[in-house]
């Protein structure tokens, strides 16, 4: 069992610049010539120069009538001239070449009767007069569109006025995508169930759809089974056939790592590890002069990498300078550590809350391709920081436009299933809002609202002395801020078990039973709230159930560990089993209510929200999604 | 000879509002489903829920050994546990599915030698460590895309790892396009030479490109001559086939502007005329509940028309929100009266001197297509405005990024062609230059200098005086500013005449003969400077001379006027007469300098600059132009 280890690991840059440097980019390729119709978004590769001159022709300037100027010189009220139509005075309209002879044009407007013929002509005109002349635009020679400029929309009108009908462009590089692993099946193949021991092979879908982005044409190679041999012979191939070659993966340190082997038979490898993070197994080299990078296996780290290396080359060889992201400066919603050394890319979500934009990092994992489907923006560790600081300002690369970010609400707070239905009902109200929900507990949501980082909370903390839902927490952690309290609506809560239940289990005392593993929510959750409160209620303990400890963080999650045989039984609400067609023992209805401080409650946009709750669309939703009682939906139950 | 006038012309904001609130935009089109691998960039129309959890299968998220924990609970360095290969322990990759029965992955660097059988483990792993479980990143039944979202290449990678394979999205709106007007001839089509008396119709292209970038599928429909019949059942065919309906040009108040009655007749014309310049003959409308839009003819009307118009409704349809272009507070580098009840749109250079950006505008004609090719920004003048001050700060839409004005050197003054020349070679030098040249006159550059409206000027002033060149103007004009001057070449000043000579002019008298016409130079231009100075010194009249009232900016112009007969001479340069293959009659060489302020001589992109002067490059170009001779090129030949 041979492994590899990153022997001398290079900064992003560095790795970059190495990279790069090996290459003669803007001459790698030759340009090629290609009509200038279908030149949209393409780089001129010559400065492009008008063959003709335009207009190639006088044009009329106005509507009217084309005359001789001199034929009209001394014309007055009293002493008109009189132009026979057709002969002296022809009519034409804007756009319209100038009849030979003519040198202006009367416009209509200063023709007693146009319809007369002879006109009558009461002022004379000079020379020229509204006529678009030969050349006004664009004189033969002249150049209509430097080199190295992507060409517009209005460039090809311009070009095509002027003659010009193929244009000299940089070629796009063919770029070979080849994947590897043999565990991998392709997308096309999959059928309705996942393959049993198959991954499915999506990776070079978003590379390709990255290298089209930056500019180059991809092609996407059959998948390329765990063997040096094959691996080398594809890659061959792909030389002879491309401008650039990416192989994913194939560039960690596991066994089957053959990419830098190949590489090295071939070419040379350049740089062997760079060190970021997502993205750290990033391999750069070169085979017969053309670029190879063996691009990481975790979606993020693929997208991360071939950002920094991968982009960056085909917009050169494209001849296009990718623009840089805009930024925006965000407070992190917590303390970040990072690993000195490494240059880390934190996905974040990002609201404006009160003056401030709030960032709320995603999980960090490289496999969470979903962290970067729902990031706003990326938030760059630099190598020799340990960290980012909570509340401390920073610069975020933004994922959206800033406007996407002004229209967001952010809720933080307990997970429930109906905050996407909402959320899809209130784009659908207004586009120009958005719903992010960040699921961090019900007292997770009032701590957030204490330190400003969420429009509103979602909680459904029940208080045992009390015996209600919230208002004793927020009299506890929030009792200085002016707040309404509004119900989303009551859900049934129990047992979330296999189908059939085969454990048989039917109340909190079953989980205590030999043999019954059970998932449990994270500190702070309602939910665990409520099994604490149903465990001290019927005189049992916390540590008689075997994985109490084991935390989830969501509805959904817990109902995944049951589904996939981790766990016999969770508690959570009847939407999450039944999305996942698990069978539910109803064991209390509770309360899911909104934590709406005054200062969101006053914007128009949680006004919108508030109508999208209590609109009959998302009350039947609600209830379509089962366990759900809305007879308190939308009513502000208690206010401070 | 009918003509219709703009009975009620709406602001473009109402006619927008008119026009878009006809339609229900999100429902005009019902949704489809796709491929998810080709869906880049399409809209979400339902949310995408996850059909599998992804991973699907436990993986290992290390590579090393796939073990059960509990086999090596209580393991030490002292008293190891001993996993057989193959039956206790598995050698995994990351990525790998996890082998039935276990639950735990010991990274390979924690084994002693991963290469022998048993291997030692020799500390206890938990359950589930290194293992990414099933439903990490995302739950089946989770959503893994809102709606109303443009799917990005990595949203297509979670969808593909969730099992979704198809995609509801908003459909494309199928645009169609109709050219009109019997003058116009297919771009296709067009010969070598300009057809005589047809004007090639490249509006089309234009309005495609913009079409397809505003989210709509273009179809270009062949030219409609000016027939009213012919157009109405063109209109026909298109409301039967696509989904809006652009119609070009046709929309002005000539006689065979024959959109409006085609609209009229098939369904309702809703706006006629919009308060805006250019763009002013728009023409909205519905016919059998579809958009129609009659675009002004004017290639500048029709592109500013589409943006206003076209492209948010074609973006209301596809679902996307076209993101407002940037803007940048500028200086106007002059007064920019407008007139009053219009919203003006002017097209401008963009160069960041100084502190400031200041906005150089460009020819305000529709019909000058060169001038949306050569703008960095637009100025948008309120309707209210009587107009922009110069200086005064004003944001401006830009149409190129921030770091290409960053980029941008400006050079100001007398026009010459191998301006064109630098540009390209600066560009090949370093892609983030960009040198944007304005063609002011000599004295209109040392004018822009003092005012800090430019980086450099260029100019050939001759002092009759002092027998010398721009230094005793930039005594004059200049004092105190420290700057240097830097030539750039001599060149060969002399008659422009058309082939042949047919007027057998020779010398600067004879532009005096009765019927010879002359075109002339702009005042504060070098080149009617020296007219000037050569017929004080032969002691000739200027009004002696037909057309010497006649003025043109640039030397390509008086070679146009030549070369379409509109004059019979004008006093110019060797180069601009070889591209149009006119004859030239030299009179005397003239030095062409470059006034370079201190400030900008510091700058290291003027150092660039001045290295591409200098360059074998330059040199040979400049010499191949013809008339030009670089003895001096890139000296300082004098400083203050």
């Amino acid at each position: 069992m041979k492994r590899r280890i990153y022997l001398h690991m290079e900064s992003p840059e560095k790795a970059r610049e190495l990279f790069l440097s090996r290459f003669d980019l803007p001459n790698l390729l030759a340009p090629e010539e290609i009509a200038t119709a279908a030149a949209r978004g393409r780089v001129t590769a010559a400065p492009a120069l008008a063959r003709w001159s335009s207009p190639a022709v006088h044009q009329a300037a106005m509507d009217g009538f084309a005359v001789t100027a001199a034929a009209t010189f001394g014309a007055t009220p009293e002493s008109p001239r009189l132009l026979a139509v057709g002969q002296e005075a022809f009519a034409v309209n804007t756009g319209h070449t100038l009849p030979p002879g003519t040198d202006a044009v009367i416009m209509v407007e200063q023709i007693p009767d146009p319809d007369a013929d002879p006109i009558t002509v009461e002022a004379p005109i000079f020379p020229w007069q509204h006529v678009r002349r030969v050349g006004e635009d664009l004189v033969a020679g002249e150049m209509v569109q430097p080199e190295g400029v992507a060409i517009t929309p209005w460039a090809q009108g311009a070009l095509l006025a002027a003659g010009v009908h193929r244009v000299a462009v940089r070629r796009r590089p063919r770029v070979i995508i080849i994947p590897t692993g043999s565990e991998l099946t392709p997308v096309g193949d999959l059928s309705p169930e996942p393959p049993p021991g198959r991954l499915p092979e999506f990776n070079s879908v978003i590379l390709a759809g990255m290298v089209e982005e930056a500019g180059g044409l991809p092609e996407v190679r059959p998948i390329v089974p765990d063997d040096p041999g094959a691996l080398t012979r594809a890659l061959k191939e792909a030389v002879a056939a491309g401008d650039v070659i990416l192989i994913n993966a194939g560039s960690s340190a596991g066994t089957e790592d053959y990419t830098h082997q190949a590489i090295a038979a071939l070419g040379e490898v350049l740089v062997h590890g760079v060190a970021m993070m997502p993205g750290k197994p990033t391999l750069l080299g070169v085979v017969a002069g053309k670029p190879v990078i063996g691009n990481p296996g975790y979606p993020v780290s693929a997208v991360l990498s071939f950002e920094q290396f991968a982009a960056p080359l085909i917009g050169a060889l494209a001849g296009k300078t990718p623009a840089p992201r805009p930024t925006l400066t965000v407070h992190p919603a917590q303390n970040l550590p990072s690993k000195p050394g490494l240059t880390e890319f934190i996905r974040v979500t990002l609201g404006r809350v009160g003056e401030k934009v709030i960032a709320t990092p995603l999980p960090r994992g490289a496999g969470t391709i979903t962290s970067l489907v729902r990031a706003d923006g990326l938030l760059v560790v630099p190598a020799l920081s340990e960290g980012l600081e909570e509340n401390r300002p920073v610069a975020a690369e933004l994922l959206v436009s800033p406007e996407d970010i002004d229209g967001t609400l952010v809720v933080l707070g307990s997970h429930d299933n109906t905050l996407d239905l909402l959320a899809t009902l209130l784009r659908r109200q207004d586009p120009r809002l958005r719903l992010s929900s960040g699921h961090v507990g019900s007292l997770g949501g009032l701590m957030a609202l204490r330190q400003g980082r969420a429009h509103l909370g979602g909680s459904h903390l029940f208080d045992a002395d009390t015996k209600t839902y919230n208002v004793p927490y927020i009299q506890k952690y929030l009792a200085d801020v002016p707040l309404k309290l509004i119900n989303l609506a009551w859900r049934q809560q129990g047992l979330i078990v296999p189908p059939g239940n085969p454990k048989n289990l039917r109340t909190i005392a079953d989980l205590t039973r030999p043999g019954v593993r059970f998932i449990n929510r994270q500190r702070g959750a309602g939910t665990r709230v409520l099994l604490d409160y149903l465990l001290q209620e019927q005189g049992l303990k916390a540590q008689t159930i075997q994985g109490y400890d084991r935390e989830e963080y969501t509805h959904m999650a817990v109902a995944v560990n049951v589904l996939s045989g981790t766990a016999d039984a969770g508690l959570g609400i009847l939407a999450a089993a039944r999305a996942l067609s698990l069978d539910f023992i109803p064991l209390l209805p509770e309360r899911y209510d909104l934590v709406v401080p005054e200062s969101t409650f006053q914007d128009p946009r949680f006004q919108t929200l508030l109508t999208v709750i209590r609109s009959p669309a998302f009350q039947e939703g609600a209830r379509a999604m089962g366990g759900y009682d809305l007879q308190d939906c939308g009513r502000i139950l208690w206010e401070q």
